[in-house]
């Protein structure tokens, strides 16, 4: 496989962001070619959609690495220590989005941003959110993660003025249909300022709040 | 026509409730004809979806009939002079639900039930909302009527201790897709009590509501 | 995890309902730990979506549970003793949606309501509906399950009062579409005063049956 | 045009049933050419989907053509005066299906069938479905028709013995989405011996009650 | 769970056919106690969609049952030695269709019909059809079953003139979209006389295609 | 608006192909000033989906250009004398997909094709098809419009064995869904060598077939 | 209606933006009386989706207004003048997304930014686009505009470091889907640091545009 | 089975193409019976979409097989020696489609064409696109396999003059829809040249690609 993979180790130097691989339908084998590969170049590499198990496999042989079980990211190094001023805040609805924005959490924290977790805090019982709400304020950036009816996207984005990612997951049932339920919702926001990303796509709302939490003046 | 169409002149007494047209897809005279029946039955009957123009040329046949535009409903008789103690409030996220919205008043109403509209309270300024909470809260029964994110009827769910009727609506373009965006979020609605009906149903959420507000000890 | 979990304990004294726990997507652990820390303030628990596997390692950490093997549900108390004068019946067409009605059941009895069953007796063979319409008719408020075509919830909605929430369930294959075929049909029922919950959700259809069913004069 | 239409002047041979065509989409003067041509042949043709205004334009040039406004058919000569001893029933909800019942309802004629029309006697208000059944049940094939929730195909199909063919229409808004609820219910019903065809497709379920209709012991 | 279930023992007596048991979803203890109950009744039962594993549980329990491995279905007594005199064509594109004909074939012997079967002569490589025209045209009734393009019913429909039963099939993958391609493209099948099923209903489409072949003249 | 519209003349040089505009949803302005520009550039251009009415407002400027009202194509030059010795087949089901199966065949002729036209060939009365299929199968590249079904696109792919481009067209009503229907069969066609592009886009389908057309062995 | 529309007088202090009114569904007598009344109070509001046939009716009343009509837009005063150093760049494929990309050019001037216009350097022909990548590297934020395909949106995404905001179109035909097919790739767009909004949403974009180009470092 | 599968070998004869079986759904014993049926036949046949374990078991019956991994294909003799002198390029985006790419680099060997493989070039980081674009643009047919967005098939359609197969794969998640956001997106490709086959069908792909690739001038 190696002769095939087209490795990118100039990603890092390019943009500025670690390269990353997307763990899921890739065998431990794989996964453990590619990140002995940035190592040996010395460079960071984060690995997404890990399972525990493909984790431990991968762990045999590269047993620095560091695995955050709840995200599903593996790291072969250590999260940068240099980190913005400014915070991006991650809110999620309740404890089922966990996942998610723990992948997101993981994510920019080796991007190098200072993060601010509000988990669990949605909309039935509103009075939570408004417990939270200066933490929220205070960030630059803030990602909301939300399953079932993604309405908490709306609300947040309503009560803050920085820009606001909203995330929807595969959380829920029946008519959620997967999180499509959420995502449409979160399209149609009342709320201004409001950007959306894929379903569950935990690392990508924590690049594009990267980026934006790294904007100069 | 009048040999095919099968009145149910004994509704009202079956049922209590007065007898409903469903104008859409109903040329003027087929409206002519049943409202001209129910009247000399002494009954009265409620038109929906009868637009300006269609109400134009019945009004000319049946001069007394009352036209409600906003709300696109003909109504044959006096409103009901005993209505209920208690209330159906029926809340709106925008100004541009108030059609549905109106359907719903109108038919509450013709159906005897007290109603109080609070009306463009939504999500993207949440304070007013707030500001009108205790009228929505002393309802018995609550309609919430919301486009785009739909968000708003969980916002409310959460709020209230009384069963909610979530009524979406059309009210949005692209990924709104006439109003299933809304649907889905109040199918899915984390908040409690919720139930939902069809898209633009002013008048589905107005009977559901009628029945519960009419509902005994 | 306990330290991310935001439980709400002031949720039974502020909304006269218990707390409950949607078991799907979460351990045994995380179950335990809630409903543990529940039981120790002396609340009561529902937990609803807890596979018989995932229910046996619990109870072997809380032994005093009680689950419901065809509901899913686990309860860490007795059912209240006082229950509502007045009745919900709970309708099903065939004996595939049982899980789901049993879902509604448990949680109408955890939150004080009185259930009458009526259970198999779906629309291709309508005498069997006829036969048990009385004891429909004298319930507060109906709940019918069906999966499939759906119809169901338009029959019953046709020959009863009282409101009628109807509950599509995911019984079915090919063009059921998990549920999909159910819940159109019910969201354009014909029968007026039926509103409806999201497909599978027996939970959401028995508490908003509680809170009409315990709605004053 | 003429010579690029391929028109199949052997079919009434060939089949034993006269050439339709479909209007839907036709200039005027495209169905006029073709109507034209088999007149001339001497064989009986039948045009569907032909609206009021074009139907005008058409009688113009070919005055002894029949046009049937509801249906919206035009026909260039005298129903079959020889008709099959037994009958195909079209049943429908409500009202609004009237114009696919029709379209149904003209194409049997055509195709030489004795037919019996039981209109409006849809599911909210089932009595009315009673007191027509035995004339229902002494048809030899069922046309159901209906739109919105499409529960009454299941209702008949559970009633009867004969074949069912569920004929869904577009009336309906919101979530119906143009006939798919009524489409998905009817392909999903649980009375067996319902088969289905496409939304609005009153010439396609004639025909195919037609054929049936037709059949020897 | 024997009080829960309705059986319904005068079926076969009202309708002229056998009970039938929708096995998916249902336990093995589920299908033994209600194939028992019709067995000690002396009345013919048949069970569909039951796995060879399922299949060999019951069996332990009711060793006279018989198995039919490719259709999943299970009958508790011989098939009728009386059948009609004219028969049902089953006709199938390719081999993988094959499970859910012989679910159709298994269903339509239990319900008296004769049989024949006409499998792989798919659209690809049409001689194989053609071969086979004169078997196909001598049926009363025709039941097609197709995945993928779906094509092969309307081929098979405009070559015939009996009633066809198209019964889309979810063989297939990417587009597909598990039948729904074939099922869409049989709703729109050019070729008249054509009714549609749901998809992989096997059952279903026998239980139309032996109400049609029962017909008298 | 000249200045925003960034004209790429040096197309007809770099691709060998000339330049085309889209006219759906550009005013006969806009239209009108692209066509002079590349006039008099001395380049060909052609234009699609161009309805009678913007083609008149045209034409009154440009007086020089053809316009072939069934394709709704504006050329703004003679089509090219020298043609390739090879042809493009373009078959159609019915005569509803002339307008489609006509925009491919002027832009066909546009690109130097010798083209071969087959319409009204359709599934029922597949003994049309077969009396046209020496001609089909002597064309290098065969395109198939059909609609509706679109098996057509599978039967003509069964036969031949040159590159088929299947092109479904928007022809039909109910569960057509405006070519889905037709697109999905295509996807998914048993008959091997099928290619499929957008419904309605006869343009794209001719651009694909000449790029074929022209290969070299 | 003034008394039915809850005006937001406060939002421009709050928010530091100026309030605007969504002018679809909207008559031009509600456009007029919310713009008198934010005029009067002598606030800026922005009026979009105003179609120029209502934006007539509006001058008329209120002449000081300034119309944009390719962008839809209405604004009750002059463009800020002071303006953001840092630059938003918006970038579309072809012309035929001008409109959508105007309305967020004028949202954005309105909000106060400085924007590049970078128009019709779509994928068909990247030439064009790698002409003007320099500018569209500058800007601090990023809007793609791109209907059809969508794949411009990865294609500029993948060469520039700033947040790209996605804005599907609905240009196009058949399955394009109006936007839908634009929207999906956007949203599972392989370049990293995209996020998206809804279909048609050229305001929604600039709002989100301008909240970022406004963050402090 | 062996009597009712209806094998086609006069197909190599017929069309010059060998037989293949489509792997997914049929068991071990049938592979085995219609390899081992076309092997004694001196035929070839290719078999995909056959798992490593099904090949295991076929390979133990008929050890002279030669199974791709990757592909996952079987094929009962050596690859063809005599090839095309011109070239089908096979281009992915990334290393997630390799096994579809595979597929169909397997079958279009066995088809005998010369094939340059060109993997991991996608969109994000187009730089690795125009380093192998001279290897690209000398085949005489290109096929392009992309999930997620599936942007670069329109890329490398803007880029190259042959024909281009556009190959949708299902790699992706959330919104990618497994592969229907790629899907749509090739279809509405702004490129020019450009069909498309179904979602992960690289033999399908592949044997159009050979079709155009073995035509003459």
């Amino acid at each position: 496989m190696a002769e095939i993979t087209n490795l990118d180790f100039d990603r890092q130097q390019r943009t500025g962001y670690p390269e990353t691989v997307f763990g899921e339908g890739k065998t431990a084998d794989q996964i453990i070619d590619i990140m002995r590969q940035f190592t040996q170049q010395g460079q960071t590499v984060l690995g997404t959609r890990i399972t525990a198990s493909k984790a431990k496999l991968v762990k045999r042989q590269l047993p620095n690495l560091c695995y955050f079980p709840i995200a599903r990211c593996l790291v072969n190094g250590a999260l940068p220590t240099e980190v913005t001023p400014t915070t991006i805040a991650i809110v999620t609805a309740g404890t089922s989005d966990l996942s998610v924005a723990e992948e997101a959490a993981v994510t920019a924290k080796v991007f190098g941003n200072q993060i601010e977790r509000v988990y669990d805090v949605g909309v039935a019982g509103i009075h939570r959110l408004f417990a939270k709400l200066d933490a929220i304020r205070q960030a630059k950036v803030v990602i909301v993660a939300a399953g079932m009816d993604g309405a908490f996207a709306s609300v947040v984005g309503g009560l803050v003025a920085s820009p606001v990612i909203a995330l929807p997951t595969s959380v829920g049932y029946g008519s959620s249909y997967h999180g499509l339920s959420a995502l449409l919702t979160m399209l149609n926001s009342c709320a201004e300022g409001v950007t959306v990303v894929n379903i569950d796509n935990g690392f990508g709302a924590a690049y594009a709040a990267s980026v934006m939490n790294h904007l100069k003046g």
